[in-house]
């Protein structure tokens, strides 16, 4: 289960704004860049969070999920505050995906055209481990 | 899109073989113990990798993926290696969702009784940020 999980938190995104609204467009985009890094994809689902009822009448956002023989592939949208988060874990027992990991984080990157990233790698199961109750 | 990103990995796993192999039963178990934990559940997808067609005839693991108002929790299993790995994503606007997020991760651990657990906590959007190209 040793394996890279690399996250993104992006804003200021300057997309268009189908990106962050429209489910299945953005999910075949996910789809289509995760194959596009090298990934095997074994599952998706995509869901569109409601307009909010109350006077703000805020667009609601996305997620998008893409399951992989890697791992997953999470992607949030916030479309009120043009704000994204994305998740890549590839799991590296076998074979080292990392660079696939890091080219479909940055092609997402690319797509939602962020004024501002934050980003955080993370090496799992490579210890640190600690003894349970 | 602040929020709180904890993650668990889980070796040494000491639960009954079917949390670790059977895709409804553990897909299940986790949206029941997300909504234990006050999480609002929006969307599942569960997926079995098939067994080993080598000489191995290793059972596959499961990915459980729970999609939430709040954001969302994953789950990957490593049956041939007693192993689990665990996502869970709040976002924090709003409202703090940080100690739901924290009892659905203990629940987790409960639940597949890991020898030794790496615990990692990130502070998503908070900050530390970088102007992009």
């Amino acid at each position: 289960m040793q394996g890279l999980h690399l996250t993104a938190d992006l804003t200021g995104c300057r997309c268009a704004t189908h990106w962050l609204l429209d489910a299945p467009v953005l999910g075949a985009a996910c789809v289509a860049r995760a194959r596009a890094a090298g990934l095997q994809v074994v599952g998706e689902l995509f869901h569109a969070f409601p307009t909010a009822a109350d006077a703000t009448g805020q667009a609601g956002g996305v997620t998008a999920t893409v399951l992989l023989a890697e791992s997953h592939l999470c992607v949030h949208t916030w479309p009120e505050r043009s704000a994204v988060t994305l998740d890549v874990y590839v799991c590296n027992v076998g074979a080292d995906h990392s660079d696939k990991a890091r080219a479909l984080l940055a092609a997402l990157e690319d797509l939602f055209q962020p004024t501002r990233v934050e980003r955080h790698a993370l090496q799992r199961g490579a210890g640190d481990t600690r003894v349970a109750a």
